[in-house]
């Protein structure tokens, strides 16, 4: 049995227009057939925030719907909303605090029975806070702004469904730039994503599909040079020698490789092959240097 | 006789303060014994902006202030404007419409006058617009936010005093992360800067040291893969690959390797050495990849 795909959604994602992500989402589940547990913990709003998914999911075709809404830790013990989770073929993690969120779902029956519902091949998804808390580690809180500075964001523990990655989300519309590379210069192991509204990264494995309206950013800080240690107060800290890409809907990368793949329309695939090694790993780029040695010839 | 140094700074810097930016620029002029030419042809304001830069060079030291304001191509004729620049050891160039600052200097006995004053030793700046106009492929205008979009950006022709270069300004505040990966994706042999607000690019020849505020970013987009040739409307641009440098005050890095130099305060010299190396060329990585195992090996 293999785990099921996870979407981290980066917010306000179209619920009444084209619905590309939730159809998405729908799709994946089961279409017709599926069975989606929407887990509003995160909102701060009432019961129409239910609504509104359950009615955006049933114009993508997906009518049957559960409301499982933890509120509290040993809420997130009640058997009746684990068995909301057993029984889904989708999870959909709403928007709102992510720390509310992973207060009551990290460690929790709760939280294991999402896990579980992952690990046996059901689609586990959400929203801004919804997309955050599927990190191991998790941002809880940040200022905005394009440049990194010290005291810029604060970390904390999220799910775990993802613990290679740290999540940001409404990436442009917010400018989280700043914060989410100073993460990643805090810790240059973890590969940071950030993701735009109305726009998902699909996770499969080690595979990561964009779709939506917007771009999800991915910063590589394996090679990166800071100064996290010694940088001190508010000031603007160094982060040099990151690997960025900004990957629109279409494109697929490989996040263990870390490297782009063919899949973005409009190009040769001999080509596209080409550009996938070309930001590839170390003995990859030497066999690029020379092919592109080649065409600088021609 | 080698070139001077150029000061490209990010616009709003400190007038009034401590003056960082400006003291520095005064001093590369030579301090008590400079010359300053303000060049406030880019502003829309009366004189007040002049007098304001006035104030601020004499509160760092400097009286003798000249301020040749050619507003057409004919005044940039005037052989009184080029007589203030060729008699200065620093021009300064001042904030406001880069398009009409370009459109006026660009191609005429005044713009020929400043960059025979750089390339005779004097110490030329610019901050804002003024910092714009130094590069050869020059940003016109665009639209904020990070994520890069085909038609976010529009490109106009600079005074040329850095070729290799494309810059933008007030970076981290107008949140132009975007418009600037887009140029870079379209001419990913440039090198893209965008430099905060109260902060300056100092580069003399190759070297270029950062001072000021905020950070100076950069955008190596040599290995990089985009959609531009393939891209349409305004969806969110491919740009993967592209090596990011975020450098705050104190920051030294080589523009001709295209690495981060020892000059950050708080690390050991060696240290610094070899994180320089690692975010280096693809020889420097093969090197440094064998000492990043051996580190882990402890």
């Amino acid at each position: 049995m293999s785990s099921g795909p996870l979407l981290v959604i980066g917010g306000a994602e179209d619920k009444t227009g084209t619905r590309q992500v939730l159809a998405r989402f729908a799709k994946l589940a089961g279409g017709a057939s599926a069975r989606i547990a929407v887990v509003a913990t995160a909102s701060s709003l009432g019961d129409e925030i239910i609504d509104a998914y359950r009615e955006a999911f049933g114009a993508v075709g997906v009518s049957d719907i559960v409301a499982p809404r933890p509120r509290t830790r040993a809420e997130a013990a009640d058997p009746a909303h684990v068995a909301d989770i057993d029984g889904a073929t989708g999870v959909f993690m709403t928007g709102g605090n992510q720390s509310t969120l992973s207060g009551v779902v990290t460690g929790t029956p709760f939280g294991a029975a999402i896990k579980a519902a992952h690990a046996r091949g059901a689609v586990v998804g959400g929203t801004s806070a919804g997309a955050s808390v599927q990190s191991e580690h998790m941002v809880a809180f940040g200022r905005p702004g394009a440049t990194p500075k010290l005291r810029m964001a604060q970390m904390s523990a999220g799910l775990g469904l993802l613990p290679g990655l740290v999540i940001d989300q409404h990436f442009d519309q917010r400018n989280r730039y700043g914060r989410l590379l100073t993460l990643v210069s805090h810790a240059p192991h973890l590969l940071g994503m950030g993701v735009d509204e109305d726009t998902a990264a699909i996770i499969t494995d080690t595979h990561l599909e964009v779709t939506g309206r917007g771009a999800v950013t991915l910063f590589d800080g394996r090679w990166m040079t800071s100064n996290v240690d010694t940088a001190r107060g508010s000031s603007a800290l160094l982060a040099s020698g990151v690997i960025l890409h900004s990957l629109p809907s279409g494109s697929c990368f490989d996040l263990e490789a870390r490297v782009l793949l063919p899949g973005l329309g409009g190009r040769p695939d001999d080509l596209r092959e080409t550009h996938a090694v070309r930001t590839g790993t170390l003995e990859h780029r030497i066999d690029v240097e020379g092919a592109l040695g080649d065409q600088s010839r021609t």
